[in-house]
Parts: C-alpha cells; sequence; structure tokens
C-alpha cells in the first residue's frame, strides 16, 4: 500500500464526493430542473454536425460570444469551461498562493473548501447571521486573499442582500468570487455590475436551471483584466465541442429558462407551506430548493422517503443544520407525492 | 487595468495558448488522426440517449471499466477525465507541493511547464541526449518530485528506450508521469506494468489516435493506490456523459485504431524519406508525426505552406530544434500534396 504521505499536503485528507446509487428514484437531491432535459440542447445535440476529430476552440469564443450577447458585456468579459467547478478551480489557481486563507461563510456549499485545499489554501469561515445572511464587518476584517459568495446560497436556499454584496465588494482586500449557480431563480445578480468593480468575479452554471448537468457547461464572468488572467491560467479548450454548441443552444432559448423560473416560484411557496403544515420548519428560498428542518430524525426521514422512492438530501448532522434536509422544489404532481410520503413516513413515527 | 500582481506568483506570466485562425486548411499542425473523426463515436452520438438533465457519474466508472477490459487490469486503476490535460493537472494537484521542482526533459511538450507553474511548482529541465532518449543518470540524480516523460516523445517523434524509463522509475526519488500521448502509434507502452511500480502514472489521450479531440477525453493508469490519490483530488464528474459515452464505444471498436496505426507505420516512412529527397533532415519518429529540419527558413516555409493551404507546425525558434517544423503524417494524398507544395516553395526560394 503507498502512503498518502506522497501527496499534496492540504489534500491528502481528500475522500471521494457524495454519489448515491441511484434506482430509478425520484430525484429531489440534486437541485437540478425538475422540467427536464434543456430542449434546445437535446435539439442541438441530436442534430449536430461537429467534426468530433477538431480541437475546439481554445477559449470557447462561440459561447462566450453568446453570452455576451444574452448580457449586454463583451466576450472578453467571460471565461468558459468545463462546469462552473473547473471556474472555481481556475479562481484559486488564479488569484491565490501556497497557504493563502481563503474565506467561505458558513453553512455554504461544502465543495469550496475542497477546491481551496486542493489549490493549497487554508480555508477560513465566517458564520453567516442568524437569518443566514452576510456578517458584512466579518468579511471585510479577513485578510483573506478570497471570499466566495454563494448567492442564493447552497444549501439554505436565500439571496443575500445585494449592499452587503457591495459593502464587501468595496470593503474586502480580496476577490469576491459571487457564486450565482442558483442565480436564473433569484431576482438578483451580481453580473449587470462585473464593469463597475476591480476584484469581483460572477460564476454561473448549465447545470442547474439550464438543465444541462450532463454536459459539464460554466462560466466566470467579471472585468476584462481579471477575465483575461484567468482564461490565460485555464486549461486551453477544457469545453468540449458538443457542451459548447449545446450551450450556446440553450442561450438563444431563453423562454425555456423563464418557464422553469415561473414554475419554481409557482410552486415553491405551495411546497414551503405544505412542508410547514406537516410539522417542519422551512428556511426563505430564492433557488429552486427549500431546506427545512424536519419534525422527526433527519436519517430517519431521508432513508424512510429512500425506500418509498424519492431521494432528498440529508443536511442534518451539520452544526447550524441540525435534523435539516433540502428539498427540490418539484413540479405540482411531484411536490404532492413527496408531500404525501412524508405525511405517510410521519404517522408510521407517531 | 487591474495589475497581474493579484495573480499567483508562478502564473503572472502566462499567455494565452496556440489558436490560429482555420479557414479550411489541411491540418497537419495538430497530430489528430487523418483518416477523420472516430466511427464508433460519431455512431454513439447520433443515437445517444442521455438524459442531458443527469449528472455524470462521479468517477466516470463506465469509461474506466471499459478501460479495464481493454488493458486486463481494474477499474481502480484508473482515473478518467477532461483530455489528458486534466490529468496532467491532477498530477500535480496530487503529488506536489507549493514550490516543488518539476522535471521535465528538454525538448519536450511544452504544456508541461504550464501545468507546474500553474500548480506552484518550479520547473527543471533534463537534456535529452543527442539522439533525443533521456539521460538516465540525470533525471535520477534530480531531487524533483515529479518527472514527466512523453513517450514517443512531442516534439521529437522518437520513443524513449523502456530499459531506461524502467532504471528512472527505479532510482527517482517521485512521481514518474509516462505521458503516452502518441502511445497507440509505437511498440512499446508501459501501462502493461502499472501494478508493478510503486511511482508510476501512464497518461493517454483519445484527442489523437482515437480521434476525438473535440470531446476532450483521456484518462491515466496507475496501481490501484495512486489512482485512487488522484480520483480523490479530481473534481467530480469533469467528465461530460456523451464524451464518456463516446469513449465507450470507441474503445470498444479497436479496428479502427489498428487500421489508422498501420496507415500511420505505411506512410511515415515515405514522408520521411519524401523530405529526405527535398533536402530536409528528418528525425526518427515512432507517432504519427515527423520533425524535420528544413533546408530553408522555418518560419519562410511555415508561412508560405500556409498559403498554400496546409497548416504545419513550427518549432524552428526553439533551442535544439533550429530550423525544425513538426509535420504530422498524413494519408498517402495528404503526404503527396504536401511534398509538391513544399517542392514548389524551394523552387520559389532557389
Amino acid at each position: 500500500m503507498v502512503s498518502r504521505d506522497i501527496m499534496r499536503s492540504t489534500a491528502r485528507g481528500f475522500k471521494k464526493y457524495y454519489s448515491p446509487d441511484i434506482k430509478g428514484e425520484l430525484r429531489l437531491d440534486t437541485n437540478t430542473n425538475v422540467l427536464g432535459a434543456n430542449p434546445a440542447a437535446v435539439k442541438f445535440i441530436r442534430e449536430q454536425k461537429i467534426d468530433l476529430n477538431d480541437y475546439p476552440r481554445t477559449y470557447s469564443d462561440g459561447l462566450r460570444c453568446a453570452l455576451a450577447s444574452l448580457y449586454g458585456l463583451e466576450m472578453d468579459n467571460f471565461v468558459a469551461g468545463s462546469g462552473s467547478d473547473e471556474m472555481l478551480d481556475v479562481l484559486f489557481k488564479t488569484f491565490t498562493e501556497w497557504g493563502n486563507d481563503c474565506l467561505v461563510p458558513y453553512p455554504s456549499y461544502s465543495l469550496y473548501d475542497y477546491f481551496a485545499q486542493m489549490n493549497g489554501g487554508k480555508v477560513l469561515y465566517s458564520e453567516l447571521t442568524d437569518d443566514f445572511q452576510l456578517d458584512v464587518d466579518d468579511i471585510i476584517s479577513s485578510r483573506a486573499k478570497i471570499v466566495i459568495l454563494a448567492s442564493p446560497n447552497n444549501p439554505t436556499g436565500n439571496s443575500f442582500r445585494q449592499k452587503d454584496i457591495e459593502e464587501v465588494l468595496a470593503g474586502f482586500g480580496g476577490i469576491v468570487v459571487a457564486d450565482e449557480a442558483y442565480g436564473e431563480y433569484s431576482e438578483n445578480s451580481m453580473i449587470p455590475f462585473v464593469n463597475e468593480f476591480d476584484n469581483m468575479v460572477v460564476i454561473r452554471t448549465f447545470s442547474k436551471a439550464y438543465a444541462m448537468a450532463a454536459l459539464r457547461v460554466g462560466y466566470a464572468v467579471a472585468n476584462k483584466d481579471l477575465a483575461e488572467m484567468m482564461n490565460a491560467v485555464k486549461i486551453p479548450y477544457s469545453l468540449n465541442s458538443l457542451s459548447e454548441g449545446a450551450a450556446i443552444a440553450a442561450v438563444k432559448d431563453q423562454d425555456f429558462i423563464k418557464r422553469s423560473v415561473a414554475m419554481v416560484r409557482t410552486e415553491r411557496p405551495k411546497l414551503s407551506s405544505g412542508l410547514s403544515k406537516l410539522g417542519f420548519d422551512p428556511f426563505p428560498s430564492d433557488s429552486n430548493f427549500i431546506l427545512a428542518r424536519s419534525p422527526i430524525d433527519h436519517a430517519a426521514l431521508t432513508d424512510a422517503l429512500k425506500k418509498k422512492g424519492v431521494l432528498v438530501r440529508d443536511f442534518g448532522s451539520k452544526r447550524r443544520m441540525e435534523n435539516c434536509v433540502r428539498f427540490t422544489v418539484g413540479t405540482e404532481t411531484m411536490n404532492n407525492e413527496l408531500l404525501s410520503k412524508i405525511s405517510d413516513i410521519l404517522e408510521d413515527f407517531s
């Protein structure tokens, strides 16, 4: 057995990531789009004429142009790659040195720690306030080189207040990353302001509202100087041509995104009140998922739902999310199925 | 203008990568498979039924199984990802610390420097011998943490002697990476020996002989301990589902690879002797390309060929490759076209 002593010291404790065995369950655990695969992407892949033997464009210019057009920015404001995960990796590689402090709010997305440590960084946490908002003074007083603000935040579901993010941008000494993985569902985005800030990078994904998780596409938006630095660091042509083409098609079909967001805005309050009626304590959400404190043991609930064919994500053994479970907002039918199965489980437990 | 002082110190000098404007030229500059796109991959993409809304398997188990079966190894000997470029990145992240020396033979693939520096490493060079073979004693005496041996080597074209690689494996104190990007064309591979060595990782790509550069697929092979460390470090589901599916189909169709390799073995000596007759000095090759010293100025030759619709890769201003140009071995028709156009250019220059 080869000892892990040969590994990068900051990565020695790494384990493999969440990877459930799926047997056809209803997946309300991944916050993907419950309306199903992006139709424009599906059509593109079905009809695509790309020569598979040709390298992609080195910096995904086609997708960067389409995004520039969507947001009224320029191609050179964008970095495109293999999922927003690659963007996170590139951010750490571009803007941090070995041993730099990297600030992450708590609770937030657990993989930030992994990206920081994988790139030799040290993770510090800034506690969110009681209502899961930013502690602006705490963040500003930090000497970290980078801070990552997921807004809407995962797994809590709420957006951070825009004025708080702007205060952080003005006062924080390093790069401020706004991770808008669920940005399509929120009223707020920092993308319109990228040229106003020297130190802001917004990242987005095609895996959630865009319903293309299989294709691994993500991007970063920033002022042109920061975007150019990131492009120089990122692996050339990391985004494959099929995924890029499908993403371009999806960007040009905003109707699907609008329908998807409208569905979530209609169903989210109904799911939230349904959970409340069953004794849950749901947190406010600006996203396509709801974190809620369970009236029964979190693990028992998650297991029982799995046996009934519904996957949800258990956060109940994490600090500040004691006994909490995260539910993707489904269609009306999915949510009714979820609530009815929870109701049955609660009866068995009473 | 935001200063590059905010960048990782080892990455501040990075520029964007080679990215020519293509206008339908015959591409003998990228060493992809001149027989065209992998037919099994094309068929798979045409008929694929993947739900684009589903995340890929976290560690590309399907492809790792197919590769295990191809090589008579186990799935857990493999790491799969978005191009062998991702494998290089993961190697540095897994096995090097900030400031570690990373040893790279010279001349070899220029992007190794980029991967080392991007990950905080310091690049040292080991000069290849006059016949572009490894200086085994020099490598063994290095205290570098990792050495990358491209075999066949790019851009020189030759394989390293297997006994030299084995001596390096026995004597070198760190991880030995055998980059077999062109391994399908060579008689030798280190893959059958991965379980014999504690410190060896072989990497391969689907972009060259497999003719799927558009899809960005690569993999690493090592003993299970090293492979597990790399899997724990790599970004989960970095390989998109379509590319994975196409790669599985391509692995199962070895006939195309055999035909492609046979074509290169037939055409390579003919191209080499054609170049010799025109006054070039071609180096021996075990790959699908030939490096050759030009009888006229390298840049003038490359430019003139471009004007005539043929792209080749100019290495002529690099040390030890003075006035050298690299030609992908084409089909008989392509090679005749190349040689005839070179002949015309030489006449214009005489």
